[in-house]
């Protein structure tokens, strides 16, 4: 099948949309299938790894090779992704517009997700789940290393689907080709949303080439700022967890900006120091992302400066204030536009598990649709059903009829 | 000023949010100001049509022509909109994640918007008051035959914004040139939407031309099918109420869907001539936007086929079903993929009036962000504030602490 065949495929899969529950006993039927046949997965990992070693930086490396860890870890999340509400078919409204004319508005699946990542041959099984769960149909384009064992997953995951009665064929798709990227990104016929999971320069190279809606981010740097009244020990605490508690994660701080008027600046550089941080004070460090220990630092004039600071050179995603003064941490707040603006907290908590979501999509730094750690809601749009009983807007537009719009009811 | 001084000087603008009773004031100033000015518009007015006479269609011309009901609807809509719910800053979600770390999910505005739309000057006014109203920054551009006024309403707007305390300079500001337009549609560094506001080929130009998200719709080819089991009198109200009320509406029918077996097929077909709609039997004719009383139709073996037709030919817009069956009815909604699905109701419902929202945007046919008619909340994001008491990651992570994950309240 050429892509286009394939999207078109995907598509008539999303305008199949089956029950709560044959959607819940497929992602178990999944989770089982991947359970009992994890030598198969295990065996195809390993003729990847082969192929890879000494060819792949050993970081690349250790996220292609499959443990035991990370297969129980697969297996539990499809099952945790199970156990979550419905993300379909809510009522977010019901609004009476006049006797025997009721407005739904019902969330429904995006329709096709395509979704592009690197070597963790993890994501096929998560992200193949989070479709399930939500209704969409996607195509996965994994990295070229973890071939293999991505074809493995995903012909065990599709085995399990085809059993459970009425679940659309073609709902779970996968490409490998380079040139089927191209196609995907083209394809804004049949895609309605692309989700890249990966470094910062493949989603810049998507959100580059590509008119389809993309959820993610591209760079995580996210900043510090501790104010002239914070407190020292809270200050170490939470710059050392937000550097050093997982260097290489977006939500990493890259930018420590310190009051002027601080009176522990030394002493919180040093303790930084005893941590083994690395500490640079250079402007052209200002937008790099390490991933790293290694943080940037200046010393800012006051509150404002910080912020422009952040807008100017920060990505958006997540920027924390310490602070003892209400107003400063508000003002900061407010004024910050990122997608998370903490006051008093590690920025390592931007997550949807921790904001506890049940299940992460990814974080997006869009200032549409959804930005911040996003769940399973950040794949779900929402149509409006109108039932009525042979009403025509001639009736309300020449005042024989009027509109009472009265809500029923915004619950589920 | 260059387009990016403006984008720039806009930003800015949007980062400085004013509270809810300032941007209430800002507009009722900015009424109050267009009504007590309101002969110097009604001038540039004539200036425009002056220059525009013999040039341009007469549908153009009306549209562009100002008269004193225009006049009256447009203050009166910027009051309304003052009256309305302030959409920013509500709290979407308050959970404690954990004793004394609480996470807040809180609409903000979206930033920068672009407004690009033809000659109804009466738009100028309508999209500044809801970027005023969202606390957005807005950049205008507007049909060249109506800038004379829009020259003079923005002059008006932007004296009246001038003398509320605080309120941001250059929130609300205008270009005119198509090497503008080029510009807007490639800042994506500033302008965070694009909200087209026009005929079906510019909508269709931006959303090719740009990788700012738009919100909008390029066609609206809305359809109408008669099942088997529709009542004839319901049928013939309904098309010709969707069909003549407004023609030139996007939500106006195009295509009507007769089931096979309807037993009032001519009966029904005879009252649509009658209505003075001229009805056309031909494939050509099934993805075309009449914006007239012309009605392409076929015969459908059946719901499936109806559903597949439009799914097909449709844009995604509003489509109704008209039957008395309601399993016929149910399945219609579930599985046409459009913004709009109605059961026993005229499509020409589809308006963010008559849904109750009290403005709207515009209509989007996006399966991102927003759907169907958009009110203000389309206008609008949201960002997680989280505050805590010194919280680090480390200690959730190694097993020392636990998230409970209480929701709090999630009212506004």
């Amino acid at each position: 099948m050429n892509f286009t065949d394939i999207a078109k495929a995907a598509k008539q899969a999303s305008l199949q949309i089956v029950d709560t529950d044959a959607r819940n006993r497929a992602l178990l039927a999944v989770a089982h299938a991947i359970e009992s046949r994890q030598d198969e997965i295990f065996e195809a990992n390993k003729a990847d790894l082969r192929e890879a070693e000494g060819r792949i930086p050993q970081a690349v490396f250790n996220r292609l090779k499959l443990d035991n860890n990370k297969m129980r870890d697969m297996i539990a999340g499809i099952r945790d992704i199970a156990k979550l509400d419905d993300p379909i078919n809510k009522k977010l409204l019901v609004r009476e517009l006049d006797e025997g004319l009721t407005l739904y508005k019902i969330s429904c699946p995006i329709g096709v997700l395509g979704i592009i990542f690197e070597a963790r041959p993890d994501v096929i099984a998560q992200i193949s789940a989070l479709a399930i769960k939500s209704a969409n149909a996607v195509i996965l384009k994994g990295g070229k290393e973890s071939a293999n064992t991505n074809r493995t997953i995903l012909a065990i995951i599709n085995e399990a689907l085809d059993k459970i009665d009425g679940f659309p064929k073609n709902a779970v798709q996968q490409v490998f080709s380079r040139g089927d990227v191209a196609d995907m990104l083209k394809c804004d016929k049949y895609i309605n949303l692309i989700i890249p999971r990966g470094g910062s320069s493949l989603v810049q190279y998507i959100k580059e080439n590509t008119k389809i809606p993309v959820l993610g981010h591209a760079d995580g740097i996210c900043h510090i700022f501790v104010d002239e009244s914070a407190d020292l020990e809270m200050a170490q605490k939470i710059v050392i967890d937000a550097k050093t508690q997982y260097p290489s994660a977006c939500n990493a701080v890259e930018t420590l900006l310190i009051h002027e008027k601080f009176p522990h600046t030394d002493a919180l550089l040093a303790s930084l120091q005893l941590a083994e941080i690395k500490l640079i004070c250079a402007p052209e460090t200002w937008a790099f992302e390490y991933s790293d220990k290694i943080l940037a630092w200046k010393t800012a004039a006051g509150l404002e400066e910080a912020v422009e600071h952040i807008n100017a050179y920060g990505s958006g995603h997540t920027d924390a204030i310490i602070t003892q003064n209400r107003s400063n941490a508000e003002t900061f707040m407010n004024k910050v536009d990122s997608a998370g603006v903490y006051w008093n907290a590690s920025t390592r908590f931007a997550d949807g598990f921790r904001y506890g979501f049940g299940a992460e999509v990814g974080i997006s730094t869009n200032k549409t649709h959804a930005r911040g750690p996003v769940g399973l809601e950040g794949l779900t749009i929402y149509k409006y059903k109108l039932i009525g009983s042979g009403q025509i807007v001639k009736d309300y537009a020449d005042g024989t009829k009027q509109f009472h719009h009265r809500d029923i009811s915004s619950s589920q």
